[in-house]
């Protein structure tokens, strides 16, 4: 056994405690950061440069040599350079052959080349063993230490044994290897560090127009209706009162957003009697962003709960109160207690709690560590299941809360609807689809089109 | 190096950036869904297939091909067929010889064959290279592209090689693979899928029982017993009083279920003076699911703190209060401030917000992410020092609450008492024993038999 | 490709379903646990010991042999056995030559020896192939299986395959090994399990002793003042009122102190015209901590948010706004709602609502799972864009809160400010800075200095 895997150790890179030498070409802002980092976990460090003078800048124990006399000093060269540059490493193809060249760079835009960088690379130069690495950590994270961020590294390249000793180095100065397969995921990682946030862009857009729209309307009906017909000043609902309208009109409207696209996939499976013909774009777009969507949703009922609850700390609400209490007791009368309302107003409230309690829980089960710790059938049960229990009792919630006002006609200022009803039209029209379709005779051709079975199967594709 | 190296090259599946053709056996719904998404993924996929016509189902650039036929030209087949059909592999044995087989089935019942699928298979053809994968993701995920859940792929196989190439395509379809060691761990994998929740079941049940009692409790003692002696309706207490009287109720009674097996556990290795006998089953299976019954109670403390801080806008209570205010008006009297009462109350809800603070702290560090981030001294500090801080506090808080009411005889209704004096008692029983074993002629023992001394040797197994 | 991967076959440990035999040196309580734990999962197990008589406590399926006899039987013999014992193996290094050394052993201090046992284990055996692991667990846990915390076993060594193998069965007892690559890291894994929380230290002490200052601070003001001037007891003030005044205080100075050392790095920066040269170690120490200084932070946020919303709960507070109410009604006015009351109000609560959301969603950020699913630019948008939002609205919180008491002299109780003015020095002085660092002026020189441009070579190291 020791025989054989001498073998194998001497293909290992760390088969003594002794680091090997690492060559990192170009003595930029990268290069130089990662230079000092390896040389404080070890490593032998030579730079390739044109100008070989060690300029002050470059970290005292490295050592400054031409690209190609640097290059034969070290089995792993890092090429710091950017991607325009390359084609002077042509030259030196002969010396590089059967190196592993590590590729750190970035592109500027999302997709700026054909093809990635490392690819580029590998074809320059067919000799090498190329490897992505590097590229998702900043020269400033490097230099600062203050790695709070992810400290994932993703590795990708085509040679195995290239891969392993570029992940040592990764975990040598600090940072996790995420092995990402061959080098085709390179275009992947190198698009990666360029994202702000892709998802979310949509819900977040989306919202934000909702809440606009929503928040002129609450101010024409609440705070510029009063103030034409009946001359009162309540300015101040702005900061508190019509946020408090906005924020759970617009959970509940994302929140039924995040179903619906589910009900349209049905119907459209239903329709066409297959699921093997690919849904509308659009469609496709909007299911991969439901959980941002629901995410944005849960944030809005989050704020919705806090301004909820500081109702009572409120000059304005305890100024009405009193005034109500001391205008009873002028009069000389006691209200006796109105018990549907309290019936009314305890359900109103223990309905929302619920519905926040299992939304909250919708997110938390979301968090990606959680996620991965659910098998499918678990998952599948929870956003399903507790999905459409949270929206069946928000909507509840809304119903409850504003059930008076439906009937009361004289409570349309200018025969315009309450902001509140607007937002029941989504989730009533997914509770109500979902509804239909729990019926046997749409529920067991659906589970069996959703299981492969094919009604008309000349349109599948 | 180089020369060396090519050996190794040559055995890596990812030489090239040309991928490897890959053969599929059976034109099911999974197999027909992972064969898109490899194709998609850049693999020339061939499907095994009894019929050799070309289905409109199977993807377009897919070639089917007689069994053999097909398992010629890959060097990994995926066993996409029942493991009923696995004897229709035999006379294939020799063609399968060396080959990858990836074993991707499940079964409908946990444990339903005494050996798992893929060692089975591996049984039927000893001269294949068994890898059991793919078998966690459903066919409706691969084909959607909506893999919100889990990406993890848990993969299992005796050979080393084989298990690389199959987790180089796990990663290439953009899941992400987790070794699980040798084929003895395809039990567990097949097992996975099928369970639901299965570490929950106890809590969840266990606090519906309690919740059933105790909401019967309350309703006869709140609701019944007013309405029939003093003929008041207060059936709407059912919405918000007696949840807010329950909630608290379990989350102390689950939250010193979670510590009770801890100090039983203490109480029996003192008894038996060793620590090498193996516990009572149902001390063993209690112990393991205490971070689910901690979750369920801190669940229930949560909607507990909702329940409690929705109290000032409850209709009710503000007519309660607002009653009360207008009688002492009329009567012309101002009650003066009581100093007693305020720092009962004061003390109640401030001993309630910190227990339920460093509950939630708990709570938090139970996640994975944030608990695989701790070692074990840190993890036992939170668990266990943070953990009795929690029980003290929200004992305190309880008993603080009703201290009043334990000597006023008068407010016994029926002779029973009131609910919460039953949800101390296990509480106080766990914090009483917990302080017993503190003491140093318990605790120095203690010590010694968890370090592994022995009192008595020969009681040992 | 059959023949050559036989080769690499013959390497791997679970070339077949039968467990190899693995050698454990010490039955002390270690050894023992992991030996039962190794049983259990299909390992021969056999003990290496000074006396060969098999005591009670050995597990029974296990032989025990002398420490040559035993080592020979197996390819991995774990040691576990203390540091100060090792040179005992120094006789045996022929028939240890070529073997897998598993150190599991422990120091009782931090950085206790010069190198770590692993390397000093591999000193005195230098034919074996010394393998890091299992330290991390302790033997408790792996006796009761309770594994509720860190399912992690960081392993490293030099050798590739021996590492194989040791992660083999670290999988097979059912716990996840982490590779940190070569025997280098075998320093900080053997310091890992010593650590308790040494981020979190200087967050801690600091917010102690801030607490205690603000707290007699404010005692003076609020409860021993009015009892010497006005004879009035306030102090239940000691449980809420008080406390809700630290909360706050401590949430708004700590989140100021998370972006005031990088305000104070720019200005360095800026002075000495290059990022070349390190910054004060106390600085440096300070950035690392700032993770745990905003979540710190956020905690006494959060117990503000919960003292606030009880408010209306507390016994004093009906009572005041009873007694204000009923004065009003027995002099027979009532007074007109004011505006300005209900603005200054109601910004104030929303301020504070906007604040806390926005640093609630960057502790979200700051949980592992979380930011190791963001990028690079991701994350510094969401701690720099969001921090600094967080951070002005909080700002605004407390001087909308407290504005009137500005001007108001008549309120300086004893010549000193209200505590919560103290509050305001730090974050407003980061405020302005970073104000005064965006004007162009500034910003442009800074940015080039961060990309790397130095105003004065000569200044660099």
């Amino acid at each position: 056994m020791t025989k054989n895997s001498s073998n194998i150790m001497a293909l290992s890179p760390n088969t003594s405690n002794k680091r090997e030498t690492v060559c990192i070409f170009g003595t930029g802002d990268f290069g130089r950061a990662l230079g000092l980092k390896m040389i404080q976990s070890g490593y032998p460090v030579v730079f390739g440069s044109r100008s070989t003078q060690t300029s002050s800048l470059i970290p005292k124990d490295a050592e400054v040599l031409s690209h190609a006399e640097a290059a034969q000093k070290a089995a792993i060269i890092i090429i710091a350079l950017q991607r325009q540059h390359y084609n002077f490493l042509i030259p030196l193809a002969e010396v590089l052959h059967g190196k592993v060249l590590v590729d750190v760079s970035n592109n500027l835009k999302i997709n700026q080349y054909p093809e990635s960088n490392a690819e580029y690379l590998s074809q320059l130069l067919p000799g090498a063993r190329v490897v992505k690495a590097f590229n998702t950590v900043s020269a400033w994270a490097l230099q600062s230490g203050t790695l709070d961020a992810s400290r994932q590294v993703f590795v990708c390249g085509d040679d195995m044994e290239a891969k392993q000793m570029v992940m040592d180095i990764v975990r040598a100065v600090g940072l996790t290897p995420l092995d990402k397969g061959s080098l085709l995921a390179a275009q992947e990682i190198e698009n990666y560090p360029l994202q702000l946030f892709p998802m979310w862009k949509f819900p977040i857009f989306l919202s934000l127009g909702l809440t606009a729209f929503f928040f002129f309307y609450c101010l024409a009906l609440d705070v510029i209706y009063p103030y034409v017909y009946q001359n009162k000043d309540f300015s101040f609902f702005i900061v508190i009162s019509i946020p408090n309208r906005i924020c759970p009109i617009l959970a509940l409207i994302l929140l039924a957003l995040v179903y619906l696209p589910g009900v349209l996939a049905a119907i459209i499976q239903l329709y066409r009697g297959t699921k093997y013909r690919r849904f509308p774009d659009w469609l496709d777009k909007w299911m991969l962003c439901r959980k941002q969507l629901g995410l944005v949703a849960l944030a809005f009922a989050s704020v919705h709960v806090l301004y909820t609850l500081v109702i009572p700390i409120r000059s304005y609400v305890r100024w009405r109160i009193s005034s109500h209490t001391i205008s009873q007791a002028l009069n000389n009368k006691t209200e006796p207690l109105n018990t549907t309302n309290a019936w009314l107003s305890d359900s109103y409230v223990a309905l929302g709690i619920l519905g926040f309690f299992f939304f909250f829980l919708l997110g938390i089960t979301s968090l990606p560590s959680v996620s991965n710790n659910v098998n499918w059938r678990e998952f599948r049960f929870v956003q399903s299941k507790l999905g459409y229990l949270t929206l069946i009792l928000c909507t509840a919630h809304t119903l409850v809360y504003g059930g008076k006002w439906f009937l009361n006609l004289s409570l349309y200022k200018w025969y315009l609807p309450h902001a509140y009803m607007l937002s029941l039209i989504v989730p009533c029209i997914v509770l109500v689809i979902k509804f239909v379709l729990i019926f046997p005779c749409l529920d067991k051709p659906l589970t069996q089109i959703r299981q492969g079975w094919e009604r008309n199967p000349k349109y599948s594709e």
